[in-house]
């Protein structure tokens, strides 16, 4: 089979698609014929040799297709269409999947759209949920309101919670996409102040939870931005990782909970746990309609290097996906 | 009556007990005779002029006394021996409290002992298991093992849940009284390095739950003897507020949940609340002896300049109390 590997721990141009053996199967695991699978930041790093996902030298962690091999795991059979996230491996014809951590997709869905909905829905429902908390109604202060995660947090604090939901972005056609999926304040971050107009629309108390994806950039404007006893999850450093100065009076005087959290490495078990709550109260939601992967572009894994250049020049408004087959 | 008030907001030496007026008693109150009263650090921020409770100028937190006028407040009638928070007030002959705060002392116990209880306990009782999420036979570090809310942390978490408790200070004395009350692990912070021996007595693990009373001085020490998914709670800042470059990606890759936290800033409702819940779960446990509160020194009212320098020198083992009646 073929898969997509770097030559060389690099840049971009390292990619290539060439002939690699196919996968293992092991206890507990699928064989997966992959139709598409998407692209992730984390890949990113991974291409770079800065991660590792269990040593698979080929790069991807979401896959859609089609159950190849059941292996004898109950509730699957040759032929199911399903999605979810790997432990490396997913951009290639074939990809092994923990059972666990196995979706059955929605008719309505292709497989494309399909690729693009583990990784962002599962890190937005745990963020949000399993991490943040958020209940009906509350206030969420959703960062990157374009990026995969932040157009999933935004339908799923709207669908879920009902939740008054204020997020940022750098344009205007991400902040049109912000408010068609469910977000009730809209801020450029380019030409407002965001704290200000966090507090000006929260009537002064800020908001209840911040999904921050930028880090020491917004670091201040975090602390201005969330409410008295607020959550705030941190799940991504795109503004950088380091702070000068935290003064920890700040946290102590709002009764601040930070939390600093990432989804890849997780256990195994961790994620089929997440997997089947995410899965159990989004599936009608996709069937429906009321949910929906957003796919901005779809690449020809022949093209995998064009598809990382998209990503690392944050040019996508939701998700990049490749088509395999 | 007479009450300690700061003549002017400063040192020690502007203290004094002098004339003041009894307080008025609003609905939802009782009325208090006080019998002692305890020392917080609160209070010399207070004395200080640093912050205010409710812009009463008598300083004072918490009380253990006889409810003098139970102003209709069902479950309580004059003559009930009571502890609890006020909201400043403390150090005097009369003072009033929200009845949800008033806590019936045990038979077993006397005032100074009853008084020693409130702000410490509740604070241990918040933090490990409302904050923190202490479960039975985790992992626990609690530093300043010789304070007051060190020394109610270590017996709550070694009486309410058998954890594995780690404590740091920096006497022999003060350690071996954590061994007493339940401490695994005591560590001379001044001897020894407390990450090193965290991680050396914990089998690489660290610590699931941090009660940080020291702050800045040692944020990189606890980050390396957290544990993965490990909670970390900040309820001081005796080592400093102010951190030089903190890195995000440490928190994240740990997925550390830190929380900042104050007690007596919280609402009336919040206290209550947790008053009922502690007083629920260790009224028997008072009254049998497995908690004991943990008075070094008693002072009479009169003498409150010498209790506050005690403190201030950090000599305390436990509680401060003051004599009123």
């Amino acid at each position: 089979m073929k898969g997509v590997i770097a030559k060389e721990p690099g840049g971009k141009e390292q990619l290539i698609y060439t002939d690699m053996p196919e996968p293992t199967l092991q206890t507990g695991e699928l064989l997966i014929e992959v139709h598409a699978a998407a692209v992730n930041r984390t890949d990113i790093m991974n291409r770079e040799g800065k991660t590792g996902y269990a040593s698979n030298p080929i790069i991807g962690v979401e896959v859609a297709g089609v159950v190849a091999n059941a292996n004898g795991q109950q509730g699957f059979a040759i032929g199911d269409r399903v999605m979810g996230l790997v432990n490396g491996g997913g951009y290639a014809e074939f990809a092994t999947m923990p059972a666990g951590r196995a979706m059955k997709i929605p008719d309505n869905l292709d497989f494309t759209d399909a690729a693009a909905i583990p990784e962002v829905f599962l890190t937005a429902f745990q963020t949000l949920y399993w991490i943040g908390n958020l209940s009906k109604k509350e206030s969420v202060l959703i960062h990157a309101g374009g990026s995969g995660v932040g157009t999933a947090a935004i339908q799923l604090a709207n669908v879920l919670s009902d939740a008054f939901i204020l997020t940022t972005a750098g344009s205007s056609t991400k902040l049109a996409k912000g408010k068609e999926l469910g977000a009730d304040v809209l801020i450029n971050y380019k030409e407002q102040d965001f704290a200000q107009e966090v507090v000006k629309t929260t009537n002064e108390q800020g908001v209840s939870l911040i999904l921050d994806f930028i880090g020491a950039q917004y670091w201040q404007k975090n602390l201005q931005s969330i409410a008295v006893d607020g959550r705030w999850v941190v799940i991504g450093v795109l503004g950088g990782t380091t702070i000068e100065h935290v003064n920890l009076m700040h946290l102590m005087a709002k009764r601040i909970q930070l939390t600093g959290t990432l989804l890849t490495p997780r256990s195994d078990q961790y994620k089929a746990e997440l997997t089947q709550a995410f899965s159990h109260q989004t599936y009608t939601l996709f069937e429906n309609g009321s949910l929906k992967p957003i796919v901005d572009a779809v690449f020809a894994i022949e093209d995998v290097q064009q598809a990382h250049q998209m990503m690392e020049e944050n040019r996508n408004l939701g998700k990049i996906v490749l088509k395999v087959k």
